[in-house]
Protein backbone atom coordinates (compact mmCIF):
# COMPACT_ATOMS: atom_id res chain seq x y z
CA UNK A 1 0.00 0.00 0.00
CA UNK A 2 3.27 2.65 0.72
CA UNK A 3 4.79 1.51 -2.58
CA UNK A 4 1.67 1.97 -4.38
CA UNK A 5 1.06 5.58 -2.80
CA UNK A 6 4.88 6.60 -3.32
CA UNK A 7 4.68 5.21 -6.89
CA UNK A 8 1.27 7.58 -7.33
CA UNK A 9 2.94 10.60 -5.53
CA UNK A 10 5.95 10.59 -8.18
CA UNK A 11 3.47 9.76 -10.98
CA UNK A 12 1.96 12.99 -10.21
CA UNK A 13 4.57 15.14 -10.67
CA UNK A 14 5.34 13.24 -14.17
CA UNK A 15 1.38 14.24 -14.84
CA UNK A 16 2.27 17.92 -13.72
CA UNK A 17 5.27 17.70 -16.82
CA UNK A 18 2.42 16.26 -18.78
CA UNK A 19 0.47 19.67 -18.14
CA UNK A 20 3.65 21.47 -18.98
CA UNK A 21 3.64 19.63 -22.66
CA UNK A 22 -0.26 20.55 -22.85
CA UNK A 23 -0.09 23.87 -22.12
CA UNK A 24 2.49 24.67 -24.96
CA UNK A 25 0.36 22.26 -27.47
CA UNK A 26 2.36 19.34 -26.89
CA UNK A 27 1.15 16.16 -26.89
CA UNK A 28 1.16 15.72 -22.94
CA UNK A 29 2.89 13.09 -21.62
CA UNK A 30 5.39 13.50 -18.95
CA UNK A 31 8.05 11.91 -16.95
CA UNK A 32 10.16 12.15 -13.90
CA UNK A 33 13.82 9.95 -12.65
CA UNK A 34 14.12 9.38 -9.17
CA UNK A 35 16.88 8.07 -7.51
CA UNK A 36 17.31 7.57 -3.83
CA UNK A 37 13.63 8.65 -3.68
CA UNK A 38 14.39 11.97 -4.72
CA UNK A 39 13.24 13.40 -8.29
CA UNK A 40 16.63 14.08 -9.96
CA UNK A 41 15.67 15.34 -13.59
CA UNK A 42 11.69 16.28 -14.94
CA UNK A 43 10.68 16.46 -18.57
CA UNK A 44 8.12 16.74 -20.96
CA UNK A 45 7.15 15.58 -24.77
CA UNK A 46 9.06 18.78 -26.97
CA UNK A 47 9.06 16.40 -30.12
CA UNK A 48 6.73 19.69 -31.85
CA UNK A 49 8.73 22.85 -29.98
CA UNK A 50 12.37 21.47 -30.77
CA UNK A 51 11.27 19.94 -34.10
CA UNK A 52 13.48 16.97 -33.33
CA UNK A 53 12.09 13.25 -33.68
CA UNK A 54 13.56 11.82 -30.25
CA UNK A 55 12.27 15.17 -27.66
CA UNK A 56 10.39 12.52 -25.99
CA UNK A 57 9.88 13.05 -22.16
CA UNK A 58 11.81 10.04 -21.41
CA UNK A 59 14.58 11.04 -24.03
CA UNK A 60 15.08 14.05 -22.34
CA UNK A 61 14.70 13.13 -18.79
CA UNK A 62 17.31 10.45 -19.34
CA UNK A 63 19.88 12.87 -20.94
CA UNK A 64 19.21 14.90 -17.37
CA UNK A 65 19.37 12.11 -15.23
CA UNK A 66 22.97 10.83 -16.98
CA UNK A 67 24.19 14.95 -16.37
CA UNK A 68 23.26 14.54 -12.83
CA UNK A 69 24.74 11.21 -12.19
CA UNK A 70 27.56 11.71 -14.17
CA UNK A 71 27.10 8.22 -15.75
CA UNK A 72 25.12 6.77 -18.39
CA UNK A 73 24.41 3.79 -16.47
CA UNK A 74 21.27 4.85 -14.35
CA UNK A 75 21.19 1.39 -12.58
CA UNK A 76 19.59 2.49 -9.23
CA UNK A 77 17.08 4.95 -10.70
CA UNK A 78 13.04 4.65 -11.48
CA UNK A 79 11.45 6.47 -14.37
CA UNK A 80 8.27 7.47 -14.03
CA UNK A 81 6.05 8.28 -17.54
CA UNK A 82 2.18 8.76 -17.90
CA UNK A 83 2.20 6.86 -21.09
CA UNK A 84 3.57 3.61 -21.92
CA UNK A 85 6.67 3.97 -23.82
CA UNK A 86 7.35 3.76 -27.32
CA UNK A 87 9.97 1.53 -28.97
CA UNK A 88 12.09 4.58 -28.77
CA UNK A 89 11.74 5.15 -25.40
CA UNK A 90 11.96 1.33 -24.17
CA UNK A 91 15.15 0.95 -26.05
CA UNK A 92 16.64 4.20 -23.64
CA UNK A 93 15.06 2.17 -20.90
CA UNK A 94 17.25 -0.89 -21.34
CA UNK A 95 20.39 1.71 -22.80
CA UNK A 96 20.68 3.29 -19.27
CA UNK A 97 20.13 0.70 -17.27
CA UNK A 98 17.15 1.64 -15.20
CA UNK A 99 16.20 -0.69 -12.78
CA UNK A 100 12.70 0.36 -12.99
CA UNK A 101 10.07 1.95 -15.13
CA UNK A 102 6.73 2.83 -13.89
CA UNK A 103 4.11 4.18 -16.41
CA UNK A 104 0.49 5.60 -16.46
CA UNK A 105 -1.75 4.82 -19.42
CA UNK A 106 -1.08 1.86 -21.48
CA UNK A 107 -0.53 3.01 -25.35
CA UNK A 108 -2.05 0.41 -27.91
CA UNK A 109 -0.21 2.44 -30.85
CA UNK A 110 2.67 2.06 -29.58
CA UNK A 111 3.57 1.23 -26.65
CA UNK A 112 6.68 -1.63 -26.46
CA UNK A 113 6.52 -2.68 -22.81
CA UNK A 114 2.84 -4.40 -22.56
CA UNK A 115 0.74 -3.08 -26.06
CA UNK A 116 2.13 -3.49 -29.36
CA UNK A 117 4.99 -5.58 -27.86
CA UNK A 118 7.02 -6.87 -25.24
CA UNK A 119 10.19 -5.51 -25.02
CA UNK A 120 11.46 -7.02 -22.33
CA UNK A 121 9.96 -10.26 -22.25
CA UNK A 122 12.74 -10.72 -25.52
CA UNK A 123 15.67 -12.52 -25.15
CA UNK A 124 19.53 -11.37 -25.81
CA UNK A 125 19.43 -8.09 -24.57
CA UNK A 126 22.24 -6.99 -21.32
CA UNK A 127 19.56 -5.08 -19.22
CA UNK A 128 16.07 -6.24 -18.22
CA UNK A 129 14.02 -3.22 -15.82
CA UNK A 130 11.21 -4.35 -13.92
CA UNK A 131 8.15 -2.61 -14.73
CA UNK A 132 4.90 -1.21 -13.26
CA UNK A 133 1.85 -0.19 -15.49
CA UNK A 134 -1.25 1.36 -14.73
CA UNK A 135 -0.26 3.89 -12.02
CA UNK A 136 -2.68 6.58 -12.15
CA UNK A 137 -3.86 5.16 -14.79
CA UNK A 138 -7.16 6.79 -15.71
CA UNK A 139 -5.49 10.83 -15.00
CA UNK A 140 -2.75 10.00 -17.23
CA UNK A 141 -5.07 8.82 -19.99
CA UNK A 142 -7.70 11.73 -19.39
CA UNK A 143 -4.84 14.08 -19.93
CA UNK A 144 -4.59 12.80 -23.40
CA UNK A 145 -7.76 12.38 -24.03
CA UNK A 146 -8.86 15.80 -24.04
CA UNK A 147 -5.86 17.05 -26.04
CA UNK A 148 -6.93 15.12 -29.16
CA UNK A 149 -10.18 15.80 -28.64
CA UNK A 150 -9.39 19.54 -28.69
CA UNK A 151 -7.34 18.76 -31.56
CA UNK A 152 -9.97 17.36 -33.35
CA UNK A 153 -12.18 20.25 -32.79
CA UNK A 154 -9.42 23.07 -33.92
CA UNK A 155 -9.31 20.93 -37.34
CA UNK A 156 -13.09 20.77 -37.97
CA UNK A 157 -13.54 24.39 -37.12
CA UNK A 158 -10.16 25.04 -39.12
CA UNK A 159 -12.36 22.72 -42.27
CA UNK A 160 -15.61 23.60 -41.56
CA UNK A 161 -16.89 26.36 -44.44
CA UNK A 162 -17.49 29.74 -43.33
CA UNK B 1 25.02 -2.31 -58.63
CA UNK B 2 24.79 1.93 -58.75
CA UNK B 3 22.69 1.03 -56.31
CA UNK B 4 24.68 -0.93 -54.07
CA UNK B 5 27.94 0.74 -55.15
CA UNK B 6 26.36 4.56 -53.62
CA UNK B 7 25.32 2.81 -50.70
CA UNK B 8 28.71 1.22 -50.11
CA UNK B 9 29.85 4.92 -50.59
CA UNK B 10 28.00 6.53 -47.97
CA UNK B 11 28.67 3.79 -45.77
CA UNK B 12 32.37 4.34 -46.29
CA UNK B 13 31.69 8.05 -44.87
CA UNK B 14 29.79 6.10 -41.31
CA UNK B 15 32.83 4.01 -41.09
CA UNK B 16 35.15 6.72 -41.47
CA UNK B 17 32.31 8.23 -38.54
CA UNK B 18 33.43 4.86 -36.69
CA UNK B 19 37.13 5.28 -37.06
CA UNK B 20 36.85 8.80 -35.04
CA UNK B 21 34.94 6.71 -32.43
CA UNK B 22 37.93 4.18 -31.90
CA UNK B 23 40.41 7.12 -32.30
CA UNK B 24 38.87 8.23 -29.06
CA UNK B 25 37.82 4.53 -27.07
CA UNK B 26 34.30 4.65 -27.89
CA UNK B 27 33.05 1.32 -29.20
CA UNK B 28 33.20 2.31 -33.21
CA UNK B 29 29.65 2.58 -34.41
CA UNK B 30 29.60 5.51 -37.00
CA UNK B 31 26.55 7.00 -38.68
CA UNK B 32 25.58 9.65 -41.85
CA UNK B 33 22.27 10.68 -42.62
CA UNK B 34 22.07 11.60 -46.70
CA UNK B 35 18.62 13.68 -47.87
CA UNK B 36 18.95 13.76 -51.68
CA UNK B 37 22.10 12.04 -52.44
CA UNK B 38 24.11 14.56 -50.08
CA UNK B 39 25.21 13.42 -46.05
CA UNK B 40 23.30 16.28 -43.89
CA UNK B 41 23.96 14.63 -40.55
CA UNK B 42 27.26 12.76 -39.52
CA UNK B 43 27.88 11.26 -35.99
CA UNK B 44 29.84 8.65 -34.08
CA UNK B 45 29.50 6.90 -30.60
CA UNK B 46 30.04 8.89 -27.67
CA UNK B 47 28.68 7.09 -24.88
CA UNK B 48 31.70 7.08 -22.43
CA UNK B 49 32.72 10.26 -23.57
CA UNK B 50 29.37 12.27 -23.13
CA UNK B 51 28.50 9.37 -20.11
CA UNK B 52 25.06 9.53 -21.62
CA UNK B 53 23.22 6.60 -22.39
CA UNK B 54 21.15 7.74 -25.49
CA UNK B 55 24.58 9.00 -27.06
CA UNK B 56 24.50 6.62 -29.50
CA UNK B 57 25.64 7.53 -32.98
CA UNK B 58 22.14 7.35 -35.03
CA UNK B 59 20.27 9.35 -32.34
CA UNK B 60 23.27 12.09 -32.37
CA UNK B 61 22.76 12.00 -36.26
CA UNK B 62 19.30 11.63 -36.37
CA UNK B 63 19.18 15.27 -34.24
CA UNK B 64 21.24 16.77 -36.56
CA UNK B 65 19.26 15.92 -39.22
CA UNK B 66 16.24 17.16 -37.97
CA UNK B 67 18.32 20.50 -37.28
CA UNK B 68 19.03 20.63 -40.57
CA UNK B 69 16.18 20.12 -42.00
CA UNK B 70 13.81 22.17 -39.76
CA UNK B 71 11.48 18.99 -38.67
CA UNK B 72 10.86 15.88 -36.80
CA UNK B 73 10.08 14.37 -40.09
CA UNK B 74 13.28 12.79 -42.03
CA UNK B 75 11.04 11.25 -44.58
CA UNK B 76 12.88 11.83 -47.60
CA UNK B 77 16.15 10.57 -45.64
CA UNK B 78 18.55 7.11 -45.71
CA UNK B 79 20.41 6.50 -42.84
CA UNK B 80 23.61 4.78 -42.76
CA UNK B 81 24.73 3.05 -39.26
CA UNK B 82 28.12 0.93 -39.50
CA UNK B 83 26.49 -1.90 -37.25
CA UNK B 84 22.52 -2.81 -37.01
CA UNK B 85 20.27 -0.67 -34.67
CA UNK B 86 19.85 -1.10 -30.58
CA UNK B 87 16.15 -1.10 -29.96
CA UNK B 88 16.48 2.48 -28.71
CA UNK B 89 17.81 3.00 -32.63
CA UNK B 90 15.73 1.26 -34.24
CA UNK B 91 12.77 2.88 -32.63
CA UNK B 92 14.32 6.69 -32.55
CA UNK B 93 13.89 5.35 -36.84
CA UNK B 94 10.18 4.90 -36.63
CA UNK B 95 10.00 8.23 -34.64
CA UNK B 96 11.94 10.10 -37.36
CA UNK B 97 9.89 8.68 -40.37
CA UNK B 98 13.39 7.74 -41.88
CA UNK B 99 12.66 6.34 -45.14
CA UNK B 100 15.52 3.87 -45.34
CA UNK B 101 18.14 2.28 -43.12
CA UNK B 102 21.24 0.85 -44.06
CA UNK B 103 23.71 -0.90 -41.83
CA UNK B 104 27.03 -2.61 -41.94
CA UNK B 105 27.33 -5.94 -39.60
CA UNK B 106 24.79 -7.79 -37.74
CA UNK B 107 24.41 -7.60 -34.18
CA UNK B 108 23.37 -10.84 -32.38
CA UNK B 109 23.24 -9.00 -29.35
CA UNK B 110 21.14 -6.50 -29.15
CA UNK B 111 20.19 -5.49 -33.24
CA UNK B 112 16.53 -4.94 -33.51
CA UNK B 113 15.98 -5.49 -37.28
CA UNK B 114 17.03 -8.69 -38.08
CA UNK B 115 19.05 -10.09 -35.23
CA UNK B 116 17.42 -10.08 -31.60
CA UNK B 117 14.07 -9.09 -32.77
CA UNK B 118 12.73 -7.76 -36.34
CA UNK B 119 10.90 -4.68 -34.52
CA UNK B 120 9.76 -3.23 -38.01
CA UNK B 121 7.46 -6.76 -38.57
CA UNK B 122 5.87 -5.91 -35.23
CA UNK B 123 2.09 -4.31 -36.22
CA UNK B 124 0.92 -1.45 -34.48
CA UNK B 125 3.59 1.77 -34.70
CA UNK B 126 2.67 4.39 -37.42
CA UNK B 127 5.80 4.19 -39.85
CA UNK B 128 8.16 1.21 -41.18
CA UNK B 129 10.94 2.06 -42.75
CA UNK B 130 12.78 -0.17 -45.84
CA UNK B 131 15.85 -1.84 -44.34
CA UNK B 132 18.89 -2.84 -46.09
CA UNK B 133 21.57 -5.29 -44.19
CA UNK B 134 25.18 -6.21 -44.57
CA UNK B 135 26.81 -3.61 -46.81
CA UNK B 136 30.34 -3.51 -46.33
CA UNK B 137 29.63 -5.88 -43.83
CA UNK B 138 33.22 -7.36 -43.11
CA UNK B 139 34.82 -3.67 -43.23
CA UNK B 140 32.06 -2.79 -40.03
CA UNK B 141 32.37 -5.84 -38.25
CA UNK B 142 36.11 -5.95 -38.74
CA UNK B 143 36.56 -2.43 -36.94
CA UNK B 144 34.42 -3.83 -33.98
CA UNK B 145 36.43 -6.84 -33.31
CA UNK B 146 40.08 -5.06 -33.63
CA UNK B 147 38.16 -2.75 -31.09
CA UNK B 148 37.22 -5.41 -28.37
CA UNK B 149 40.42 -7.53 -29.26
CA UNK B 150 42.21 -4.52 -27.92
CA UNK B 151 40.16 -3.96 -24.62
CA UNK B 152 40.40 -7.53 -23.66
CA UNK B 153 44.23 -7.33 -24.19
CA UNK B 154 44.45 -4.01 -22.33
CA UNK B 155 41.83 -5.54 -19.64
CA UNK B 156 44.38 -8.62 -19.66
CA UNK B 157 47.46 -6.53 -19.02
CA UNK B 158 45.99 -5.11 -16.18
CA UNK B 159 45.37 -8.14 -14.38
CA UNK B 160 48.15 -10.12 -15.08
CA UNK B 161 50.61 -10.37 -11.80
CA UNK B 162 54.05 -8.22 -12.15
Amino acid sequence: MKVIIMHENFMLEAIKEAEKAFAIDEVPIGCVIVYHNKIIARAHNLRESKQSAIAHAEILAIEKACNIIGSWRLEDCTLYVTLEPCPMCSGAIIQSRMKTVVFGAYDPKGGCIESCMKMYETPGFNHYPETIGGILEEECGALLKQFFRQKRKQKKANTSPK
